[in-house]
């Protein structure tokens, strides 16, 4: 990637272990890294004559004696460009190499063809290169998160039912059009890095986001890294088998968990029953708000599959916290209570002791996660 | 654990490439620890003096200059005990540190109380010894294996259904018993163990091992390591919430995979279509293979189920490659076509590439496993 390369595996470990959690003493890095001591000095000096770090003076030395210096990244030092890309829209923000927001960026897309999209992200990363002026300069390059089945590594979108898409080269096509590194990453295995490196994953050894909203999605963190799956699929919470046979599912399979989950799927429901096809999202929550029971019907049968999916992802994979995010998150209350029962009914023995809770992520969280997908890689890509 | 300590996290790293890979020349062992050349030697002198690893010139060099002198591990300098605890026996084993089997003991187990149970493997573990003479004192500890939810670090037994236990400190039963250091953990994890280092995994990235039997498990290797799940669940396969709601699983949850899948499962449904219930598993795989249409229909269901239940671990975790093991493969090709028909429904995109081979495990393979579990334990813990 341009503009920013690390001379050694050592170098890598260390670099990541300061700008997941520094200021962090030399003595804390090597513990973690298991490097020694001076293997943590050797690969601290590079990165010192570059800017990346810094080593402070410890103004209230804990311990008597030579003062600790803690080493922080200079998180300004280079710079990340992020952008998620919706059905209407496109969002994107520029960061600093901890994923800080420095500025953001909102296109109206009139249409998802990939031609429209590709034009978008463009107008984006420009608008946001212009914000940055002269600091333009210090971006390492553009990660670009979408819906659906991506292979991040060959730079594919294989399938985004949600932009109707398939089989498209979007890497290749926006670095040609850019001139610029980018990464590609499904929306929500991205977020799952911004958590991994400045979120909830800096303390939990093991964690699930899942997101609710239009699509169910789940980024798994395990073993000390995020799941990418060996085909470049994991995390299909929307997608297990866990619904009606009977009901297809916008990816052309039977009994997927959308078909009863996602916000359409509850919409339609309630519009079916109050044979009502206009009634908006907004008046359906407010139905259920006022219990009209056909409502609470449809958000309760909603609970009751996703909290059997979250059952099954814990049985499975055992993360140690889920988080919920995603845009309904705000209604979240409206089947918080029926989640958690039909959760605590399947999981199985000690599995059930994985804690749900909940944060509310916004459009500028999603941009950030894409950034922090192509932070990610720009580091530990020797 | 007695007996073995390795100096510091690269002599570990070293050591388990040799273990895993070798005969192993010092340049690949550096490619793939990420250490240098030089760290590499110096791990590996420690280990030649201790008589744990041995360099060999290589006859046929194959390329001018230095001879190559491969590093392999000397698989006898230290042993272990594995034992693998079933409803009616108890099958151990002792292994080389590559977990070649050099004896094997069975008795038969006339309850399944705890201390029957304990009785039983600590008279398999006399046998053992007895058999190995004076290398007896080279054994590092004992592995034990048993069905359920094991926490492996504290060394409780926390349920297991099959056997009737909940939260058994059997580890520590076990080591007042024996006076050896020992590890309990879940059979179909350590079954993975046993895959991971010295089988399937030495070449797959990430894989999933399924057992299908009297239950239904599923050890997983992702990212580099077991997932172990943080309350020690994962991997559950059997009591995902996949079958008919109105069914009650031996976990006493509804709809789990088990309760349709399981060989008493199917048995069961046999028996009441045929109204024969003394019928036979032999006698049902017998029907199904005469294309009795009652037994065809028990075998399908299950496979239908199952293959979903692939589906589901495949949408999550997206392994490498999925190796069905376990008493019952021998019956596989019953359902197979149906499990492969299932999976490839419920696949999401790239995640059907997965690769689903079958093998037969025997008991030997279950107590090498435990085996496994123990020398992982021993040699990365320093
Ligand atoms: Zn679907
Ligand atoms: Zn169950």
């Amino acid at each position: 990637m341009s503009g920013f390369s690390l001379e050694t595996p050592a170098v890598v470990d260390v670099f990541t272990e300061v700008l997941k959690r520094g200021p962090i003493a030399r003595i804390d890095i090597a513990r973690r890294t298991g490097l020694s001591q001076a293997a943590v000095t050797k690969a601290v000096a590079p990165l010192l004559l570059r800017g990346l770090l810094s080593a402070h003076d410890n103004m209230r030395p804990t311990q008597p004696g030579r003062p600790v210096q803690p080493i922080s990244v200079n998180e300004g030092a280079q710079l990340a460009i992020g952008v998620t890309v919706r059905v209407d829209e496109v969002f994107g923000v520029a960061t600093t190499m901890r994923a800080n927001v420095l500025h953001s960026v909102t296109r109206r897309l009139a249409s998802t063809s990939v031609e429209a999209v590709v034009e978008a992200v463009a107008a984006t990363v420009e608008a946001l290169q212009r914000r940055l002026g002269d600091d333009a300069e210090k971006v390492l390059g553009v990660g670009v998160a979408v819906s659906g089945d991506v292979d991040k590594q060959h730079g594919f979108v294989r399938a985004s039912p949600r932009l109707n898409w398939s089989t498209v080269p979007f890497e290749k096509m926006l670095r040609d059009r850019l001139g610029l590194a980018v990464i590609i990453d499904n929306d929500v295995r991205a977020l799952s890095i911004a958590e991994e490196w400045f979120g909830i994953g800096v303390d939990a050894e093991s964690f699930a986001i899942v997101t609710i909203g239009a699509g169910i999605g789940c980024g798994l963190y395990v073993n000390g890294d995020v799941i990418e799956g060996a085909y470049g699929v994991a995390g299909e919470l929307g997608h297990l088998p866990l619904g009606p046979s009977d009901l297809v599912c916008s990816c052309g399979r039977h009994g997927c968990v959308e078909t009863v989950a996602s916000s359409s799927a509850i919409l339609e429901a309630v519009r079916s029953a109050k044979h009502d096809p206009l009634l908006t999202m907004r008046e359906a929550v407010q139905l259920a708000r006022a219990a009209d029971p056909d409502a609470v019907a449809a958000f309760e049968r909603a609970a009751v599959i996703i909290g059997m999916a979250l059952a099954t992802m814990a049985n499975l994979v055992g993360p140690s916290v889920i988080l919920v995010a995603g845009e309904s998150v705000t209604d979240f209350d409206l089947y918080e209570q029926r989640i958690r029962e039909s959760f605590d009914e399947h999981t199985f023995g000690a599995a059930g002791q994985c804690q749900i809770v909940t944060r509310s992520h916004t459009f500028e969280d999603w941009a950030r996660g894409a950034a922090a997908s192509l932070l990610r890689a720009s580091v530990t890509r020797t």
